[in-house]
C-alpha cells in the first residue's frame, strides 16, 4: 500500500496541542517519520515503525509533582504500582502517548477506507465529533444527518452543529479564564462496515470498542446505540425491526447501534465516550505529598481546559484499529479459505 | 485450594432460570461437575475442566426461528458471518452461555476472598444489585452505604433498597402482561482492591471492566465512578482530592471510582451497566425471512421480561474474572522478584 | 464444512492404546462425541467442543506414585511447582491429553485437505512415519519418495520400509521382553503448502513447528532440512539453488526443507523429531520419595515399551494444527483485503 | 532496577561485526540509546525503548538482489509472501534484527541475576559456546565443566576448548579464503534455575526454548539433554535417578536436559542449536531472475564466512528471555497470591 509521513501526519495535526486558541498553547510539532516499514513509498508487509520526537520541555513546571500527587491524576496509583515515577511531563501515564494511537489509526483508517467487499469499495467513514461540553448539548435533531469532515472541522470544538459549537467554545473559555476545566461527550458513528465483524461470547465488536476507549486517558464512559437511555424503554419499543429495503436487509430503527449478537449488522455503528473535566486546573487544590503529609498544589503551565476537541482524532484512531483487527480476523475465519 | 462443585452452584443457582416468579419458568437446573483440575478436594494448579448440561428441550418454540430473523437477535448477524445457524435455543448466540462465566467467576471469586496484602487479608467484595428497572430508579441516597448480599437477595429483583425493589417487581409483572419486557441498569462495587491494579496504556483497569460488561449479552453501556454525569462537573468539582486519613493515603470523594491512571487508587471500585430490555417479547413483530421476504414473527415460549436480575452474578463473575487477571499480571510484573 | 464423529474418530484410533501388539495393552477405546459447534452435520463456525471420556481405571497400579518420583517422570518437577499431584494414570501429566491434539488435528487435516490456492485444491498431505527406532535406520534411500498412507499404516510400528520395519518391531518385543523400553525418531514431510507460510522474526515457521513438536512428552529434538548434519556441509553445498521447473520457480535441492528465511518456499516441508525411550520400565529403579528419603520403585501395569508409533498421528496433528493457524494468519494479512 | 546503556552495550558488543578476524569486517558499531522507560538511572516499570540505529550502507553491494533471488536467502519467499521487498541489506529478513533481541535479552539477564529463591540469589548464569564448526567437534570431555565467561571469549571462536577453538579459526579463515562458508553447533547451559519453571501441554519450558531457537536466523535443529542421540538409549540407561544429595533431590544423570515434564527440576539446562553455513558466498551461483529467468549470481560485499561466534550471545539472550517470560508466570499463578 502507498503511505507517506504526510498522510499520517494529517491525523496527528488534528491531535497535536497548539491548534487552535481553546486548547493547551504547548508548541508540539509532533512531526513524524516513518523508520521502517516503506520502501520507495509503499509499505512491505512487515512491520511498520513511526517515530514522533517528544519535543516538549522537561520545565521545572513539573518539579512539583515530584513530591505532591495532582489531585485525580495517575501521580499517586504509579507511584505505588511502581514504586518510582517520573514526574517530568507525567511521564509513561502522559496523555502524550496517545500520538502513537493516532499514527497508527492514520494507516488503519487508510486501509479500512481501501477495503472492498465483494468486489466493491465498502467506503469505510469513520466520524467522531463532539456532542456536549459541560452541559451544552448539541440539539438531537442535528445529529439525524452523517457529519461530514468539514462540518466536524469548522469549528475549533469539532461539534457539527455550529450555534452549539460557538456556545461550546465560549463556556471553554469561560472555565479557562477561572482556571477550571470542563468536560463532554464525543459520538463517533462509522458507515460502511460489512455485515459480520465481531466475535461470539468475549470479543463482540462492541466489547472491543468498549475496551478500546476506556483505555483513553480521562473517559469514564462508553454507550453504543441506545445506551444507558435504551434501558427506559419496552422491549416492543427498542427492537430494531427488519425490512427489506432495496434488496437489503435493514433495520427500520438502530437502537443496536449497529452490532447484533456482539457483530455489526450493516447499520451505522454509533456509540459515545465521555470524557471527564481536564484534571489539571490552574487553582489551588488539598492534596497528600509522597510521604503523605497533607499540603497545597497550585497547577501552573499551559494546559487545555477541555481535552474533548483533541481527542476527536483519537476517538477515531482506536475505532480505526479495532475495525481493522476485526477484519483481519474476519478474513482468517470466515472467508473462503483459499489464497 | 479447596474447591467444592457445590460452592461453584451457590453461584450458578444465582443466575439459573426458574428462581423466582418474575425470571424466565424454563426448568433448568444447571448442575455444574468438576472434569479436571481437583484431586482429593483441591485444586492441582492445572486446568480445571467445569461441565453443565444443557438440559433444555430442543424444542419446537426454535423451529420458527430457523427461517426468519427475530428482531434485534444475532439470527441475521450470524447467518450472515457464519452462513449457517443452529436454531435451537439461539444457537452459539445463546445468552446460556453465561453459565460458564458464573462458574468461573465463582473460583475467582474464592481465590479473590483469600488473596493477601502485605501478609493481611485483603477481603475482596464484589457486589452488584440493581439500580434501575425501567424508568423506577432506586434513590441515590439508598446508594451511600455498601449494599450486603443479604440486602441484594431479599427480593427476586435484586435492587437492595426494598421499597424501589417491590415497585421493579410490580413493573416486570405487569410488562410480562402484556408480553413486553423491560431493561436496566446494574452498578457494582467492589472493596479490598489494593493500590495497584491495572496496566498502563491499553490494558487499564476500567478499560478491561468495559470489555468484560460489553461482553455480556444485552449490554448497551459502561459508566466507571462518575461517569456520563461526570462530563457535567467542571474539573474544581470533579478532582477527587488526597487525605491523609487514618495513616492512609485516600481520597475524599470517589468520582473516579476506584482508578487513576488506568490503576487501582485503593478506593472502592464503582460502575455500571447498562442492559437494554429483552429482544424476545410475545407480540406479534414485523421481519424478514432469510430469502429477505417481509414476514411477522410471533414471539412464543417462556422468555424473562427482564434478564437484569439474572445477570447480577453474571456482572460479579466477570468482575471476579477481570480482577484475577490483573492480580497476576501485577504478581508478575511488580512484586518481588524472587519465589 | 461437513465433519462427523467418525472422520476424527479415524485419527484417534490410529494414536489409542491395545491397537497392536507392540504398543501398550491397555484397552481404552477413546470414542470422540462432537457436544457443540456442528448442525446438521456442518460445523457452524463458533467453537467446537469435542469430548473423549477417560474410561481408564484409576487403578491400583498408580498407588505407589503418589509416594515416589518416578525417574524421569514428571512427579517430582509437578509435586515442586504445584505443592499437590494427581497420582492417578499421571494425571495431568499424563501423555493422555495428546488424544485432544489429534481430534483437533484431525479438523485441522480436513480444512488444509480443502484448502485452494489461485482457485485450485492444494492438496495439503501430511505425512509422518518413523525413520529410527533405537539404533535400526530406515536406508536413506527408501526416504527418497514420499511414502503413502498405505506404506506407513502396513505395519504397526509406522516405517514405511517394510524390512526395517520388521526389525524394528523385533527390537520392540526383545526389549518389552527385559522390561526396557526404546526410543526413535519420527519424519514429517508436508505437500502442498503454498509459498508464504511463516511470519518474519518471532513466528517463523519452523519456529512453531519445533515449539508444537517439544511440547509433545518425551520429545528431546527437532531438525528441518538438512538440521545437525547439514552443520557439517559448506555454504556451497548447503545452499538451495533455484531453478525454472516447468514454469515454477523451485529449488534443486532442498536442504532448507521447505522454508527460507522462516517462511515455507513450496518445496516439500521436511522435519524430524527426536522421542526419548519411554520412561516407564518394568525393572527395578532407585528413586527418592516425597520426603527425599532414597526408595526403589518396580515399575507395574501395562505401558508402551516403544511410545514413537502412536506418536506419529500425533506429529501428524500439530503439524496440521501448525500449517493452519499460519494459513489464517496470511489470509488475514498477505490476500487482498476484501470480503 | 539500576540499568544503563553500558551494560546493554556489553552484550551487543559481543555480537556486532568486525569485532574479530574471522567474522564480517562491517564497520557497524550498533551503539544503543536508551529512549524511556529509565528515570534517573533506574527502570520506572513501564515498557522500556532501546534504540541501536543502522548506520550500515545502503550500498550498491545489494543492487543486484533487487532483481535476482539468492539461493537459501528469504529473497524469494518475501517476495512472494508480501509482493514487495526491500533489497537494502537484506531488508527485514535480515539477521540484524537480532541486535534487538540481544538488546532486550541483556536487560532479561540482569533480572536473572537478581533474582531470588526463598530468600538467597538464585544466581542463574547462561552459558552459551560453540562445541562444533563444520566438522571440528570440541572433545566430549571439554564439555564436562561449565565453562566461564572468560573460558569462551579468550578466543574469537567462543569455543571454551583453546586446542579445537584453534582448529576451527583456522578453518574458518580457510573457507574464506575459497570463497566459501561453513556452519556449527552453539551449546547453551543454564546454571540456577530453580525447580518449577514452564507449563503442562503446550507451553513447556523446552517447547518455548525450541521456538526461541528457530526463530534465529540460520538455524536448523535444537535439542535438549540427550538429544537426538538419546533416542539410541536404552530406557534404563536413559531414566535419571533420583537421589537425595546433600538434602537436596537431585538426579544422578542429567540426559532430560534440566526439564521433566516440561518443568525445569534445577539441574542444568542443557540444549544444543545448529546453524547452517552461511547463505551468502564469495561464489558464481546459479538461480533465478524475478522473472523466473536463468541467470547467475556472484555474492559481494563483507560477510560472515561463518555466523556461529557471533550467534552465541544471541542465543543467550533469547535463553533469558523464555526464562523470564517462565518465572513471571510462575509468580502469577503458583506463588503465594499475596502481594
Amino acid at each position: 500500500m502507498p503511505i507517506t509521513a504526510e498522510e499520517i501526519q494529517v491525523e496527528l495535526d488534528r491531535r497535536r496541542p497548539g491548534q487552535s486558541d481553546i486548547v493547551t498553547p504547548r508548541k508540539e510539532s509532533d512531526q513524524v517519520e516513518i523508520l521502517s516499514g516503506v520502501y520507495q513509498g509503499r509499505t512491505t508487509g512487515t512491520p511498520l515503525a513511526l517515530w514522533v520526537r517528544n519535543t516538549d520541555q522537561r520545565s521545572s513546571a513539573y518539579s512539583e509533582m515530584a513530591d505532591k500527587f495532582r489531585p485525580s491524576h495517575a501521580d499517586f496509583t504509579y507511584q505505588n504500582k511502581f514504586g518510582i515515577r517520573d514526574p517530568n511531563g507525567g511521564g509513561r501515564s502522559s496523555a502524550r502517548e496517545t500520538v502513537g494511537r493516532v499514527a497508527a489509526g492514520a494507516i488503519a483508517k487508510k486501509i479500512l477506507s481501501e477495503a472492498t467487499v465483494k468486489g466493491a469499495r465498502a467506503e469505510v467513514m469513520i466520524r467522531a465529533f463532539i456532542t456536549q461540553i459541560h452541559d451544552i448539548f448539541m440539539p438531537a435533531e442535528a445529529a439525524l444527518t452523517f457529519p461530514t469532515l468539514a462540518d466536524v472541522e469548522q469549528t475549533a470544538v469539532r461539534c457539527p452543529h455550529r450555534p452549539t459549537a460557538e456556545a461550546m467554545i465560549e463556556r471553554i473559555k469561560a472555565v479557562r479564564s477561572e482556571g477550571d476545566s470542563v468536560g463532554g461527550v464525543i459520538e463517533c458513528r462509522v458507515r460502511g462496515v460489512p455485515v459480520g465483524l465481531g466475535e461470539p461470547v468475549f470479543d463482540r465488536l462492541e466489547a472491543d470498542l468498549a475496551k478500546a476507549m476506556l483505555s483513553l486517558p480521562a473517559t469514564k464512559g462508553f454507550e453504543v446505540g441506545s445506551g444507558f437511555s435504551g434501558t427506559r424503554l419496552r422491549g416492543s419499543e427498542h427492537n430494531d425491526v427488519f425490512e427489506n429495503r432495496a434488496g437489503k436487509i435493514r433495520t427500520v430503527t438502530n437502537h443496536s447501534g449497529g452490532t447484533q449478537g456482539g457483530i455489526s449488522n450493516g447499520e451505522e455503528i454509533v456509540f459515545s465516550v465521555a470524557f471527564k473535566p481536564t484534571a489539571t486546573i490552574l487553582q489551588k487544590q488539598s492534596t497528600v505529598d509522597v510521604q503523605g503529609q497533607p499540603t497545597e498544589l497550585m497547577g501552573k503551565g499551559r494546559h487545555d481546559p477541555c481535552v474533548v476537541p483533541r481527542a476527536v482524532p483519537i476517538v477515531e484512531a482506536m475505532t480505526a484499529l479495532v475495525l481493522l483487527d476485526h477484519w483481519m480476523r474476519h478474513l482468517a475465519q470466515n472467508e473462503s479459505f483459499a489464497f
